[in-house]
């Protein structure tokens, strides 16, 4: 198969549907998302049966258990990207809004209109689930993609992609709208990176590895999600009976999500009181803390077991554990912290814990992370408890979308002018 | 010199410099900006000696004459250069503010606040204004800016780089929070477009040929603005007496703009009557037409000279003249102009003369550039007819910025959590 030439005739394709799916109504988007979702629960049996190949054949290439995990497809799964694509359609659409429409000294109108951002390529591992949901994000928000998901879903992802390509048509959309790279020859994605032409944003969804490959080689602008080196700092102010179920959630709740805390920053004067209080709750939970040698003096002091305890080194400051750990410092106050999370952290998400206002807002406004947040937990950095109703992922950039990024982000605003036969002085 | 490590060096002062520049009080940055306008303004017979010196040495390298006007100080443009920094202090600052906030039915409250990008670098010709100029809009939007301007300008840059240094610090603000590139050596442009662990995003201002290079070889985000092939469409419905201002006006006010306008498209019911009256005025101008054939007969049918008429060739539909040449083409009606449109345009700034009001709004909607005008001289793509009261330059990318990107350009947005306690279930 010559690769750069099916990725270039992809890339056509897309271009040209870009095109149609932009000036597609909210009707017939919505039209399409529900007929995908109802062959999607039609087709069940053919979904499970192409994903048992791909399992099988998983099996024999050795993959590890955590990846087959991931491949696998349920009943239950099947019915959850069913639905997950119906919840899309009932999302307002975002194309096509306009705002902020003012009237210039020269008589002109001008204001903004939110438009798709054309074709976007989206790189991913094998999630058979990311398939149906990235195709979704794309078809709402007016545009087309091409996607490339891990060589070892590849029959699902084409059960999958024939769902998609039957919904578009007979939405009266374009088939092409949403094209599944159907070689699993990993020249693909070097090619789908480097085609300014044909794509015009790349999402990869997957590991810091990928992701760092991608963003490395890639011609074209990326939406990329790094680390999660999130913080919760207990301020001279706390108030005690908040900072406990927030660091407990912020990082017990769930540890393999990029919005859990890995570490925890705690002032100087509150130290020897919530230390303790906080060493029990995380050793009760069996959740290692790696410490600066104060807050070890602390939690040993308290009788927090040494299992449990352990001197943090310089690393462990910009860890991402995704595990039952922690890194424990004892901070001057305010301004430490701050250095501290700008120097340390990956600009996800950092939480403050105080009673004092004008703390909060300095904190709010001087760390210059994706997510910023007073007295509440950093697990709620993410698109559903923000409204978006939807993510295609999380940015970890300071450019375009920052955060957790929903059908807005895969849109941008160009400028619009009524005008009425001015011309410029 | 050891150009890797004095770029390094830089970078690091300029990320420290970040923090504080985006802490920074509206009055710090204001009081800065009028101080430096005022030092500029006082040692006018420092930089005029400056930059007779860097003429000189020009002169010997041989420069070409437009390249040494621009490079050319003079009373009235240093002037100007200190009336724009005092014009930029009056602008509102966009850092800090807070929108969109929504509360959830987890009890968060969840917004934006707008916050500055970090360290900007900005790569430039050798136009001395735009060292004071960049450097005002990257302090007033509180980044931190890393300037290198073209080799021929050094000496006069760095004189204006120390009004600025001194204005930032009589304001108690980081003397590192604008910094000069002190180096001619090309390297260091190299440098400074792949730290993206000291520097944000790379806004170069210059011909394509320089943009194409540094976006081709840049490790971060640019801002970029390559070709303005823009386009004036007379549809069936166009009003005869707004259709001649309006080409007239984006075609002749200015030929070496990026909004100036390289294409005009005819609906053909409409051709007969409005290309001779188009052709007379333009000729009248000295603008020559490159035509298809059918409006080429039309054109010499109405007696426009042949001296003014040339056969448009595949290339001069995607061409930008920068000059009194402008390329004519016959269209069916909407469709195929905003097919042509789409293919052809640089996605710049696109403009239809029409009365129909969905013709109109299609137009809008379906063109895919940054700026779409309806009976509107494209000539109005521009930062202060827009009403941004600045520029730092214009976007023809879809990501981030689109379109004239002024302070807010320079800003954007992150998540901010006012909580109480709350925890994810």
């Amino acid at each position: 198969m010559d690769i750069p030439r099916y990725m270039q005739d992809l890339g056509r394709q897309a271009r040209a549907a870009s095109r149609l799916m932009a000036a597609a109504s909210s009707e017939a988007k919505n039209t399409a998302l529900r007929t995908i979702a109802a062959k999607i629960r039609a087709r069940r049996e053919d979904l499970l049966a192409a994903n048992a190949r791909d399992l099988e054949q998983a099996r024999t290439d050795g993959l590890a258990p955590a990846m087959l995990d991931r491949l696998t497809l349920t009943a239950k799964s099947i019915e959850s990207m069913a639905a997950g694509l119906e919840q899309i359609a009932t999302l307002p659409d975002p194309v096509g809004e306009i705002t902020n429409v003012k009237r210039r000294p020269s008589g002109i109108q001008v204001g903004h209109m939110r438009v798709p951002l054309g074709v976007i390529g989206i790189i991913y591992e094998a999630r058979p689930n990311v398939t149906a949901d990235a195709a979704g994000l794309c078809l709402k928000s007016g545009n087309a993609a091409i996607l490339r998901g891990g060589k070892e879903a590849l029959l699902c992802n084409q059960a999958i992609a024939a769902c998609v390509r039957e919904g578009l048509e007979e939405a009266g959309l374009p088939a092409t709208g949403v094209q599944v790279v159907e070689t699993t020859d990993r020249a693909a994605v070097g090619e789908l990176i480097t085609m300014p032409q044909f794509v015009d944003v790349i999402v990869p969804r997957g590991g810091k590895g990928l992701i760092e490959r991608i963003s490395r080689d890639a011609r074209v602008p990326v939406i990329k999600h790094l680390d999660g080196n999130c913080h919760v700092y207990l301020d001279d102010e706390a108030d005690a009976a908040k900072a406990l179920p927030i660091v407990e959630n912020s990082k017990t709740q769930r540890y393999g999500t990029c919005n859990t805390a890995e570490s925890l920053l705690v002032a100087r004067s509150r130290a020897a009181e919530l230390l303790p209080v906080m060493g029990a709750m995380l050793a009760g939970k069996g959740v290692e803390m790696r410490g600066c040698p104060e807050s070890l003096a602390i939690l040993a002091e308290a009788a927090i077991p040494a299992q449990f305890l352990k001197t943090a080194t310089e690393a462990d400051w910009s860890e991402e554990y995704l595990a039952p750990i922690i890194a424990v410092k004892i901070v001057t106050g305010l301004d430490e912290a701050i250095a501290h999370i700008n120097h340390y952290s990956s600009m996800h998400t950092d939480s403050i814990v105080t009673e004092n206002y004008t703390k909060a807002m300095r904190f709010l406004r001087e760390v210059d992370s994706a997510s910023v947040m007073v007295n509440a937990s950093t697990r709620f950095a993410d698109g559903f408890e923000y409204g978006l109703g939807a993510e295609i992922g999380i940015s970890t950039d300071k450019i375009h979308a920052r955060g957790p990024v929903g059908l807005e982000g895969l849109t941008s605003q160009k400028w619009i002018v009524f005008g009425n036969g001015e011309v410029r002085k």
